[in-house]
């Protein structure tokens, strides 16, 4: 029997009305670069889901190449990013952001979030240290949501971390490589277009949200991204098929295609988190998204990884394990089903 | 009537074999970044294609990203890239390699080519200057077979550059963007198994050679490319859906199918260009592959660009253009009919 | 009444014996870019006083630079730097190497120095992570020796630390900008032989031991340091008046000038720290070098500032302040008496 | 007999009157960093010399160093610099422009210089040019004043560049490490006060015209070089001992000494000109300034080298060697006559 696979959103190829819509473009001829009529038709509709006609909107193929090439355009040579201590950027990129001269600076994350106090401190008593000028200055606020634990903002805690970039006249930058996930969240009170007028930038992913490949870059106010197809070239990011991106992202953002196969990966989240506690699992915190996090020990780690493809996420100090458990858009109700059976 | 499509090689989706092999990898989960079996066979398959079992072989997106992410790894942070003043990583990409820091040292172009006996001058020169060491030492030389003017390097020519090289000890890298169209050339001696045995790193382009996205990197000496996974992560190069370049190649690979379908490109490239030629148009220079360049009159330019969708490369000092016209794996005989009927 | 002056250890301009030679070459002609027998007599004895023949010796103008300069030598390009959170590379040098492509990873600091278990334990779980590859491999071990709290390592941490870094293959760098004063420090058992047979890079401090600019930095296997001018010039760090940094660093090693002038900082600081002792001052950690660190409430701190030139290190979470107190080879003995008094 | 010194400008320790002040420094104590008084001192005697009062001065070590810096804190990430092909940024610095991730972008050189109608011509075709959205865009002019030829712009020249440069919105950067040797030549119509006006950023150099060690860099207008200390500190630039730089360049700046010295090298570089040319010698340009370029068969080589120490620019086509002759501030006459003799 093949292993449940529960390991990550990125495991399968891509939902079936994207997959049909690549497949109706394989006779036509495109113009490279996303020049194309299709990025035009995915940009419109993207701007119109934000709420802001006026935003740049530019595709990229993945996550770690997003971050790395908008984070490098939003900071001049010597500046830095401050970001949680778990931050992907922070840990798993593999130095792409300093491989382009920025330092990444951490703060303690509370459950994968920065809180809006800590940053407002921590620049604060940047600029009261005599010693600043020896030190980096941060250029940037990068957020994840959801987090890398699964974890959402509150719209009060994205309205205070505006408050505090805008305080200090700092980009606040959102990396949203599962942001549907977050969006479909059953208590969120987060939308699209709060996060188009609170950050300064953020990606709508599709590469874990049902495209195949892809992430869509929108920057709100257009100056913050100039020769965007240059910065974008610059960084090896230009994909020359650009209307294979387009079409995806205006498949996605068509009939609200994105939110409903994000609202099934919840459903399904939910299903899941319900089961696991209901068999009394430890979370290592609260997700109200697709990946789930308990902790096990080394015996029952064994045991899952007979029947099941997770994630180890780390080991704890105490010997014990943290699984990370994904859905997403592709996940069946009856693997859940024989999941919470198995475990 | 829809314009005549000669402007580039991959203004089309992917060869049919190509999509319907994705198509069939809807349903399955596959583990990420490049560690699954279609990845493996692939691997495989282009090792044994090259006559080098032991080659490290990775899959990366386009052409841009390639050239910075191997250049890069074959480098010290202070050495230089040598190679011709037409190279696309001199002139098209962006900045892309100067962007991790290295320089790129240009000789005059040769139809498109470096000629051996000038890269040994050259080094030979850079080191008997007194003051070379305040100046960029070259630790690659970098070249693109086919050209960017669609020329073919000799068997002779690479193996005198393969001398020079390893007379002075630094690799031979080979952008091999278009290589399919150069291995298919009628009257080239140059085998894969030749640019194995005569480069230290090269790539194998499937964007522009019947792929829907993808370049095949080859290092036949793995020491040359090792930690290959984190340098790709490093330069925001690995795909989190690796198996969809590792399938592409694969199926690049089955049955000759690279091959094939380039030689195809290079069949209706020689009818174009004898049309061309009785037909008494001035070519650039005398390329035996898919890319054919012509010199016309402004109202030459303007009266072909009504009928078809071609590329202006340059104007010439006298005030005439240079144009480019592609062939690819997808172009349709009748289409060169219609095109030199209206010429 | 001037303060008095405690606040570092590059606040005069030159030992008197340096400032002596310095203007003793004013009348003669020299070639530049270390090129001068100047360099060459300070780099044979240099070789000398490491017990390393074969050693590459270079000239430098400050710390930060190199720093910068050194790890980016002994890194591949996707290559981090594995060192304590209180290093200087990782707050104060204002993310110069993190400009040249490098991630920083810290570990915790004790009293300001790795231990070599930590290291190992790090290193280890780092590959035994199945994700390693998506995160920055160490590629140097940075130490500073004495630490940024003027605490030192013992022979026996040294050796653990190099056996680690031999373990896996690791370069260790040292950073000696203050490394006279180790050396001279009472108790310590490490040498500067000790450390050139243990740390595959180091520089030995001038600007803050006695020169008035300028670092020596010793690559004990050449091979680490290979087209050396090139490599410092390319990060902007070659003196064209080379000589100048040569002949500061003949004197220091001239009837060993260097150790004797730290000698006379490490008796002043000793002086002191009894002092403190005895007035009862609370220490940050105990160090057996140039710089004491105190902990004061902020009415003590603002009192001290009235008469004394010191460095407020930070802030405790309690609302004291460390502050640091440096001696160096200038200090008066009257000073001391006067500080003490005053205190 | 030691051979006649006429290889560079940069071979002598400092004039007199710099190394008598920088000997009465020696027992004060100062703040580090340039946060002293020597350097406030200097930076308002500068501003008063460029008649730019709210100015931003700040002091750098060595000519490459600056470049370096001062081209980065001018651009964005993947914008590249317009210079000419013997630049020295382009040819002579190790890379270290590209180190920090922008390309170098040439125009032919006219004598050393740029032509603005070239600039305009090239910054206008580059827009035009439907693909140079995969192309480095010019983000800085970079001119040297003199220029690696000796030669000089003329008023014209530098305002019709600047008035290119205006119109495209791209800062004109000036290198001027033998500036004061411009200045001060016999038929120029460019004052201090012109560069100011005229140049976005430059700097004026002390390594070569009379200090110790230093370039003083200058921001007519204070934007164009935000945060400066943590940016020089970025590079690896900020000297510790900052009060060093502003004491030479406090006396350069005090009873016109700047000038005076850089005349007197002039009047010397004149002789020598007047000589080489009575004596029949070939010039390979007309330079009014203390570098001047004679073209000699390999015979005339050599014998000249066994008597003076000059610099080999580089070799001819056919055979002939250029020589390039260097005055400086402490040129002796007596020299000039004993080489003229002897040539």
């Amino acid at each position: 029997m093949p292993k449940l696979q529960f390991n990550s959103d990125y495991q399968k190829l891509a939902h079936p009305l994207i997959l049909e819509r690549i497949i109706q473009t394989q006779d036509e001829f495109y113009p490279g670069y996303g020049l194309d009529n299709l990025c035009d038709s995915a940009r419109n509709k993207i701007r119109k889901a934000c709420g802001c006609p006026q935003a740049e909107v530019e595709f990229l193929i993945g996550g770690t190449q997003t971050n790395a090439t908008m984070l490098d355009t939003q900071l001049a040579s010597y500046e830095g990013i401050l970001c949680t201590d778990t931050a992907h950027i922070a840990i798993h990129e593999a130095g792409a952001v300093e491989g382009r001269g920025h330092k990444i600076l951490t703060l303690p994350s509370h459950d994968g979030k920065l809180v809006a106090a800590e940053v407002d401190q921590y620049i604060h008593r940047f600029y009261a240290n005599d010693s600043h000028y020896h030190m980096v200055p941060p250029g940037v606020v990068y957020i994840t949501h959801p987090t890398e634990l699964g974890t959402l903002y509150t719209l009060k805690e994205l309205e205070d971390l505006h408050a505090i970039c805008h305080k200090y006249d700092i980009p606040l930058y959102l990396d949203g490589a599962r942001l549907g996930y977050g969006l479909a969240a059953t208590h969120t009170d987060v939308t699209l277009k709060d996060v188009t007028r609170l950050c300064d930038v953020f990606y709508i992913g599709g590469t874990k949200v049902g495209a195949m490949i892809g992430e869509a870059v929108v920057a709100p106010k257009p100056i913050l991204f100039k020769n965007s197809l240059t910065q974008i070239k610059n960084h090896g990011a230009l994909l020359a098929k650009g209307w294979l991106l387009g079409l995806q992202f205006d498949a996605l953002f068509t009939d609200n295609l994105y939110l409903k196969i994000s609202r099934h990966a919840i459903l399904m989240a939910e299903k899941l988190k319900a089961g696991l506690a209901a068999k009394g699992y430890d979370f290592l915190c609260d997700s109200p998204t697709n990946l789930q996090f308990i902790i096990v020990t080394p015996e029952e780690k064994n045991r899952i990884e007979q029947f099941a493809d997770i994630m180890t996420d780390h080991e704890l100090a105490d010997g014990r394990f943290v699984l990370r458990l994904a859905t997403a858009w592709y996940t069946q109700e009856e693997d859940i089903d024989q999941l919470l059976a198995l475990l």
